[in-house]
């Protein structure tokens, strides 16, 4: 049982509506949050001083009395980097606006080789970071592989990482707060803030590996030891099936990471057989979560040219096939917008999250 | 964007360090919330004078200056009505203290016929509610069935009942207020207020169908449409099954129903194989509910004779092998204790949660 953080909570309220509703003055800032005008006046000062909002000049409303000012989240006056580790032998950057609208991008490519340099990863960063054109209000990082609540990277077999705190060394050569998530959770978070899905999903995330991310009531699910979301590695079925890199059989991974089914697609030449086995297999696997969770939506996450009609249609028939039909309940299988830069810009969310506490 | 009800958190607050931490004074309640003492003062004064609240006497501390009174939520005071509607050609009711233990009973043979007629439950709750020896706080009750959130049962068919607005009617019948919940959502709230489960666990309930409830971070997953935990009906596996009372092929429910279980076991003829087949097809259908919310502990409740070792050790064995092994993460299958009363006590916990603030 802990008290409540009165004024961190507030700052957050005042920071959100503006994000959310934009420019207002103090007047309408206390109307649309229920607090006092005084207590807005107090806390609008202290993030115009942070530099987390500013003036906009005077509204151009006719009221008895002198003009009131209005006031924005400083949306030109901040950015954000954000950093993909996810992509195939390279890493990628990016400088963000304050509404996740990539401004630069930054590359470096890595060679094939089974452990990533992190002082690839660090360069990057300031590389990235030195193209940015306002004050940065953080860095954001989504990344394969498990992470810890501290930012450390536990065990990232596609980059070949173990223990990598790289939380703490990205803030070490940045000098800047520095936000860690899975591809998935990133993807997830992009997904619900800035691409429209709805309070109760699960985005499934379709890479080298496959991963996932529930939000559930708005609320971002991480897990009791922040792995939630490794479906990857849980069997299908039990028909069998091929032998996973984990050396158990009949992972989801087998029929759904993006290698291997470009890889069952080719032996099958030209049929589309592999994408609706892969479609099946993942509605196999998450009918029970939607079941358990009462979901409203599945997004998919990944390659286009994968996530393309039979994979979509074959998994929304087996989830609808597979659970119990309510009359007014429909379970919506989706393609989320924007794979290239989705999980940049999820990352970019989480340091927009941290730092300015909005959603 | 809401405000928050800053009073009616802090009487919450108040509320539930009273009913965890027991008698002390306003001086100690201050320190252990953070509030001011004028505050405490004035929120302990609102308790008292509700009934929520009592005052024990003076403190026995040897303080300069006067002797302080001592606190205490009215656990003497205030009592609940648990209702279970579950249980097979019988509704069972209950009179409950502040701490879960039953205090009378009252039970009502309902005959075998396909509808339950809701007269009865109303008579029943009468009757318990004329059995408590101090004022009522509420009535709790678990019941089969989707449960919507304004306490209507929208479908439960071993009532025989649709769209049956059982909070409201109850309401009415006795004058208090009242908490309807489905019974795995009242035994998982048990399990986890009372019966010590961890904060991160699914609790599957085994009755004459089979439902299921998630806790997670300490809060109750109800779901976009208060359907969540609905496993019962999902399909199990890709090789077949029997046919379900539902139309389906190979639904969870026709292997681990107690009923169903009962069945197989008289078909077998003494072999445990029926138990170990139900507690494997629990493990195919929850392991990827575990993985993606990264869970720690699954709860079984249901009938003592069914959730022997050879059900219990199948549920166990098949989780572990279908999940990605962390070398720090382990989910255990428990059974949940007092599995006659599971269902009352977390219906009346319901009613502590709602009309105490109590978690």
């Amino acid at each position: 049982v802990r008290p409540r953080h009165g004024r961190r909570h507030n700052l957050s309220l005042v920071r959100q509506t503006l994000y959310f509703d934009g420019p207002m003055s103090r007047a309408d800032l206390a109307r649309a949050t229920g607090l006092t005008r005084v207590t807005i006046s107090d806390l609008v000062t202290e993030l115009l001083e942070c530099g987390h909002a500013r003036e906009l000049g005077t509204s151009s409303d006719v009221r008895p009395g002198k003009p009131s000012t209005l006031i924005d989240i400083n949306r030109p006056g901040l950015q954000i980097i954000g950093l993909d580790l996810t992509a195939h032998r390279v890493l990628r950057g990016a400088v963000l606006d304050l509404d996740g609208v990539v401004l630069a991008r930054t590359e470096r490519r890595v060679d094939d080789v089974a452990v990533v340099d992190l002082a690839d990863v660090l360069d990057l960063a300031r590389e990235t970071v030195a193209l940015a054109t306002a004050p940065v209000l953080g860095v954001g990082v989504g990344t394969p592989g498990l992470v810890s609540e501290d930012g450390m990277v536990r065990s990232a077999s596609n980059l070949g990482w173990t223990d990598v705190p790289l939380r703490d060394e990205l803030a070490t050569a940045t000098g800047l707060p520095v936000q860690v998530a899975n591809d998935a959770a990133s993807a997830a978070r992009a997904a619900y803030t800035l691409l429209g899905a709805s309070d109760d999903f699960l985005l499934v995330r379709i890479g080298r590996g496959v991963g996932s991310s529930l939000i559930v009531g708005g609320t971002q699910l991480l897990g009791a030891h922040h792995a939630a979301g490794e479906i990857g590695h849980v069997t299908v079925g039990n028909d069998g099936g091929a032998t996973c890199r984990c050396g158990k059989v009949g992972c989801l991974e087998t029929w759904l990471s993006a290698p291997n089914l470009e890889r069952a697609l080719t032996a099958a030449d030209g049929s589309a057989e592999p994408l609706v086995e892969a479609g099946t297999r993942l509605g196999i696997a998450i009918a029970p979560v939607i079941a358990a969770l009462d979901l409203t939506e599945i997004v998919l996450s990944g390659p286009e040219h994968l996530l393309t009609a039979p994979l979509v249609e074959a998994a929304q028939s087996t989830i609808d096939s597979r659970l119990l039909r309510h009359p007014d309940v429909h379970v919506a299988v989706n393609v989320a917008a924007d794979p290239d830069d989705i999980v940049l810009r999820g990352a970019a969310g989480l340091v927009l999250s941290s730092q300015l506490g909005v959603i």
